[in-house]
Parts: structure tokens; C-alpha cells; sequence
């Protein structure tokens, strides 16, 4: 494992062997009253159950009593905590009870401890932000390699039709995105977050931009430039190994897909007068793709602890009032596409599933549980509806680029696919 | 003249006779340099002209001394009180003039005056809500026939072609309204601001759904009523003369075209509350179409006196973040349509000039050129991007009448056309 996901603080305690004492009973039963609407039931180390009443969705094996007091206590941090350290398992369906979880609590105000998180959030500085993204993104390209599409497209996919495989899905995705910013040959584009490269190569190869592509993960780049050169793709794409706050210059089109999230809201502001200098320019347009809410809280806490530190997925009225009004930006479209990143994450899981050996081999038992966890609890809030994916047309107000209609979009796309 | 929309304050004053001063030419110069960017010179009433420098676009005329103490003062609410007043002319194309002028303050920064106006709007109550209202809109219906359409749509229509005509193109509008709202037969509606009823008219007769629609303008509802006889949807579309903010029940969809720049900002919150609870259903949804800024600014001041007292162009961060947020929506789709809206305006410029005549026999000539000007500005306005026009399709959170594609709404919509 190389910079290890949860190298400190999950402690795999060996289960419990005492029975349990009517305290673990009454807690017991405070747990099983807040997850009683999912219709999951709670099973304590010694056998002891309660049962949801109603239609029986799973259970939750609770294996200890500091699991039981903990995932009381604080149940958006240690559900994922315990889960992860084997000492919480379920029983029934793992998707299904995750997400009757899930819905449980999709209406439920925000916590002190969120607007605590809110309130502390601190900037992703320069180097923050790099300790950040490499805690997540340079796990090994070997390990993404195994359930991720063919072009580790990391981000929601987009289908055309619902039962469109994921390799398709990715390419159409990559494809809606140019044809929404209306891409034509020798433009130059800048690409703020490419991960693998996928985005930057398809707008060279099929549309015949220019691209300057950042990263700051540095096993990204590396896959991404080696991919350019051997493609031939070299001449026509830079990929950069630095943060986008550093790209100089003005280009036709700005483009960003999944990384608006890491960027933190204290950042909007800096990010604003970037897109206001880069794309100052008559046919200037841009495109931001990424996982936003419709009220504002902070991710789930063991998330942002233990996946994505530093993260916030902000809402559309935060992206407008503090990114795209100030930088003089003239929202042209934005389009919700939760279902296809429910979609896309349930066929990453379902690859995920069958390399989970392999995963466990590398990476150890709580690594793969936290990974299991975190696509599984993912997709099902995509599927709920606690999480959005937006994505976001823009350009100078008074720009000469606007489609006409976008009806073109999506004839082009019919054409293609 | 009905209910005067220039019933007083506009003076029409003789032609000065006098020569100009020193001081008028240092103000003449003063003027000049402001619209000098625009190619468009200035000629006093003694012929004393001054010129922009390079391509001259047109001049402008200004008849008296105090016309031209005025305009310099307070250009904004001035420039449609003198040329109502015939105190300023234009000579050269009306609208390449107004256009040209219109582009110099585009990036102006917001003004004290503005400034003021945004902190003294006051909310739009029932009462003072029907007067602006009436203002506008019982002005009689034979004068909007006149150069409207003959269904009389008074919103942005969506030009399917660029080529298409107004009739084909306001069709084509009620049309994507109800594709992007998914409209099911036996569904029930609530329409808020219904102008003279052929949304509701449309969506009743091509979706079979049953329609509620509400306005506060006596002569539309009267017109909308009759024609709903005449048609027989009179038993699935009921117009109420009665303010949207009255409505009781529960709904499939909330729809509202060209409202929201009524409401006025003061009263999004009533607004949101309303939402959430009309359309509080598993499949509920609902679009707002309307007039709306990039950055927070009043409507230009002349408007918001003689125009459209009361209204307010909001941007797309204020209405995600005072009504889709606080009424617990999802943003599933924003379209900006601003250059439709220029389009519809020159439709409607061109035909409200033949009609002049009749304009001007019966409202009086600073009413005619009151209406030119106005019909002109806003062309210009949405031309330029100043002026944005936004439809938002929305959705509770956790709806499940999300499409699943875009493609649809245009390949259906491709075939009707």
C-alpha cells in the first residue's frame, strides 16, 4: 500500500465476547429506532437482535460495545469508521441496506458537527492541495486499472441509453462535454484537472484543439503523457504536472471536469478571476462538471477523513454567486445528471466486486471494505438524491458563441453513437 | 388611452429657438465623449454638432437645453423620458443607434442611483401587485394584437431554425415547456401568470393535462376565458383572476413563464414557499422562465418607471439561492435563451412599426414612441447580453420524473416540427 489510505486510526478490534448488558440493550434500541424507517434491523456480538418492524430490508451487526456507543454518537463519521475495522457488518443485500441507510436520513436539518466542518474549512493552498489529491488519486494506477473503463475516466459517465455500457458511456460523456462547449479545429482549450488524460485526448484527436491539461497527481500525468506520446497525440496536448491556479495565458475554451470539488470553497474566488483572464476573449467559453448539492452541508464526514480530504461538493447557487458572477460569466446551460453518476458508480462497483481479492491482497482488508463502502454509499446517494452532478455551460456575457439551439447537441450525438 | 402609461410626467415641450451657448457646447462635448464609443454625434437645436471620431453610426438630436442638462444628469431613467417627449431624436437606424448606445455602458459598474433602487425596492403586495400588473398588461388587447402573434404570447419565443417565423416559433416554445416538463396525460397544473392562456391552452389540448391558471390582469383572463369556451377545454383548463400567492392544493408541475420578473425579489421567499408546497409529491416538478442578469442590477430606470413598475430581472444565483434552495428543489436544467429573445423582440419591433399609426391615433405619440423605444432597448439588451432570459426545470430533491437524457426533449420535439 503506498501512501496508505488508512494507515493510522481504523483499529481492528477482535470482536466481543461479553454478553450483552441492558445498557447495550437500551443503546441497542435507540440505534435500532433511527434506522427502523430503512427497515433494518440491529444484531449486538452476543446474538441479541431488534427488528425494524415492517419489511425487513438487512441487518446491522454490531460487534462490540464501543462500535455500538460510537455509531451512536457520531454516526456520519463512525459507520465508516467501524464498517471499514470490521467491527459494524451487514447482513442482507449491501447495497440495499446501505441505501435504506442513506434515505433515512436524507431530510434530516444540518448537525452542529457540519456547520462546524463548514465553518473550519480551511483553503486547499498550493501544497494542501497536493497532499490532498495525491492522498486519493496516486493510489497506483493499478489499482484504478481495475475497475475504472478502459480510459480511467474517473468521473460520471453519461448514457445515452440506460442500458449503455460503461466504456461507451465514458466516450459519450467525454463527447457531450466538447459538444456543448462546441469545439472547432485549432482552438486552444485548457483543462484544469485531467486526471488520466481522457478529456484532453479526445478534444485533440476529434475535434483538433490545442490542449494544456494540469494535474497535480503526479501518477496521472506520467500515465497521461506517456498515452499522448504514444498516440500521437504529443504535439497537440501539454499535460502540466502543476496546480491550475499557475497557467498564464488566454485560451477559447475553459474546461474542468471533477475537479471543482477539491478546490474548496474558500477557493472559488481565486478560481473566479482565473476564468475571468483566461477565457477573456469574443468566442471565450468554459464548462464545469461536478458534484454539487442542493443545499449547502459538508460531505459526509468519514468521506472527507478517509477518501476525499479537503472536498466539498458546493451547491449551484454557491458556483454562480461566487464563481461564475464574479468572473463576468453568463451562464449559457447547466444540466443534472445524478442518475448517470448513480449509474456509473453502481458499474464501477460492479467491477469493483470480483477485484476485491486482489484489492485485499494490496491493500489490506480495511482498505477494500472503506472502498467497498464508498462506492456502494456513493451511488446510493446520487441515487437519492443527497448528492447532484451538475454540469455547467459558460461564457463572457455578451460572447458571439452561443449555440443556437441544443438541438445540435444532441443530433450530433445520435450521429456519433 | 385606458389606464395611462404616460398619463403624466412626460412634457412635451416646443423646440428651443435659442442658439447654443458656450456651456451648452462644453456639455454637448461632455456628452459626446460618453457615446463617442458608440460612432454616434451630437446635434444641438441650433444645428451645433459634434462628431465621435471614426464610423459614424447616427446622431443624436437634442432639442432643448434642458434635454441636454437632463440626459447628462441621468441617462438612464432620461434617455426614454426625452425621446418619448420628442426632446431627443435619433437620426440614422433607430436600432442600430440604440444598440450601439446600449453597448458602450455594458460594462458600467453599478451605479448609487442603482444602488438605491435595489435597496428601496419594495415588495410587491397583493395590492400594489395588481396595479403594476394592470399597468402593463390591460393596456387592451387589441393594442398587443396589433403586433404579437395571434395566439398574443408575450414571452420569449424559441426559434427552432433562426429562420422560423414568430407564429411557428411561439408554438415551438409552449412546446419545449411542456417536453422539458414531461407532461403526462391526466396530470394536474398550476400555471402562475398565464398572459392570455395559450400555454395552458397547449398544455391541455396536446398533453391532456388538467391546468390551473392564475393572473392578475383582468383583461387576460377575460380574453383566456372566452377562448377557452370557444376551443372546449373549458372543463380541463380554469382561469382564476386571482394572484398566484392564493393557490391552494397540491399539483404535478408549477409553471410560470415570464412571471418571476413581476415578483420582484422581496417576494422569492413567498414564492419558494409556495413551491415546496404545490409541487411536495414524488413526481412533482415545475420551470420557471424569465427575464434574469448576470450580475445584480435594477432594470434601467425609465423601464421600471413607464414600463414595468415593480420588476425586477433577477440573476440565476438569486433564484437558485432565494427559491430553489430554501423551497428544498433540485436544479435539473437551465437553459439561457437571451438570443431568442432578441430574435422575438425584432419580430415584434417589425411588426409594431406598421401598426404606428394606429399606435399613435390612439395613445398619443409619446406613448407610441414610448413603446418604440422600449421594444427597441430590450432588443438590444438581450443582443448584447445585459438582459438574460433563463427557463429552470426543477424537481423535489429525491424526484423520481427525472428524464432520463436531454436527447429526447429535442428528437420529440424535432418531430413535431
Amino acid at each position: 500500500m503506498r501512501r496508505s489510505l488508512l494507515a493510522s486510526g481504523v483499529v481492528v478490534r477482535p470482536r466481543s465476547t461479553a454478553s450483552a448488558t441492558p445498557l447495550d440493550r437500551w443503546l441497542a434500541a435507540r440505534l435500532q429506532r433511527s434506522i427502523a424507517p430503512a427497515g433494518v434491523g440491529v444484531e449486538l456480538w452476543d446474538g441479541t437482535s431488534t427488528h425494524p418492524g415492517g419489511a425487513r430490508t438487512g441487518d446491522l451487526l454490531i460487534r462490540d460495545r464501543g462500535a455500538l456507543l460510537a455509531v451512536l454518537l457520531n454516526p456520519d463519521l463512525q459507520y465508516g469508521e467501524l464498517y471499514s475495522a470490521e467491527r459494524i457488518d451487514v447482513r442482507g443485500d449491501f447495497a440495499t441496506v446501505v441505501e435504506a441507510i442513506s434515505r433515512v436520513s436524507i431530510d434530516a436539518p444540518i448537525s452542529w458537527r457540519e456547520r462546524l466542518a463548514l465553518w473550519a474549512a480551511r483553503p486547499n493552498a498550493l501544497v494542501r492541495a497536493r497532499r490532498n489529491i495525491r492522498h486519493h488519486y496516486d493510489l497506483g494506477n493499478e489499482f484504478y486499472r481495475l475497475w475504472l473503463d478502459p480510459q480511467l475516466v474517473y468521473t460520471c459517465a453519461y448514457y445515452p441509453t440506460p442500458s449503455a455500457r460503461l466504456e461507451e458511456a465514458q466516450v459519450a460523456k467525454l463527447d457531450l462535454v466538447c459538444r456543448k462547449l462546441r469545439l472547432m479545429p485549432g482552438e486552444t482549450v485548457i483543462e484544469a484537472g485531467c486526471g488520466w488524460g481522457a478529456l484532453a485526448l479526445h478534444m485533440a484527436r476529434m475535434y483538433g484543439v490545442r490542449v494544456k491539461a494540469f494535474n497535480i497527481s503526479t501518477e496521472q500525468i506520467t500515465f497521461a503523457k506517456e498515452r499522448a506520446r504514444r498516440e500521437g497525440l504529443y504535439d497537440r496536448v501539454t499535460f502540466i504536472e502543476d496546480d491550475y491556479r499557475n497557467v498564464s495565458g488566454r485560451f477559447d475554451v475553459f474546461v474542468s471536469v471533477g475537479m471543482l470539488e477539491h478546490v474548496g470553497r474558500r477557493n472559488f474566488s481565486s478560481l473566479a478571476a482565473i476564468l475571468r483572464r483566461v477565457i477573456d476573449r469574443p468566442a471565450g467559453r468554459g464548462l464545469l462538471h461536478f458534484i454539487g448539492r442542493d443545499t449547502a452541508r459538508p460531505l459526509n464526514a468519514w468521506t472527507r477523513r478517509r477518501i476525499f480530504p479537503g472536498a466539498y461538493a458546493p451547491t449551484l447557487a454557491e458556483v454562480t454567486t461566487e464563481i461564475i458572477e464574479p468572473a463576468r460569466l453568463s451562464v449559457l446551460d447547466v444540466e443534472n445528471l445524478r442518475l448517470h453518476y448513480a449509474r456509473t458508480l453502481r458499474h464501477w462497483r460492479e467491477r469493483f466486486t470480483p477485484a476485491e481479492p486482489e484489492v485485499r491482497a494490496r491493500f489490506g482488508e480495511a482498505f477494500c471494505r472503506a472502498w467497498r463502502l464508498y462506492l456502494t454509499a456513493s451511488e446510493a446517494a446520487f441515487a437519492i438524491g443527497s448528492l447532484q452532478l451538475f454540469q455547467v455551460l459558460f461564457a463572457p456575457s455578451s460572447a458571439g458563441t452561443v449555440r443556437w439551439t441544443r438541438a445540435e447537441v444532441y443530433s450530433e450525438l445520435a450521429g456519433l453513437l
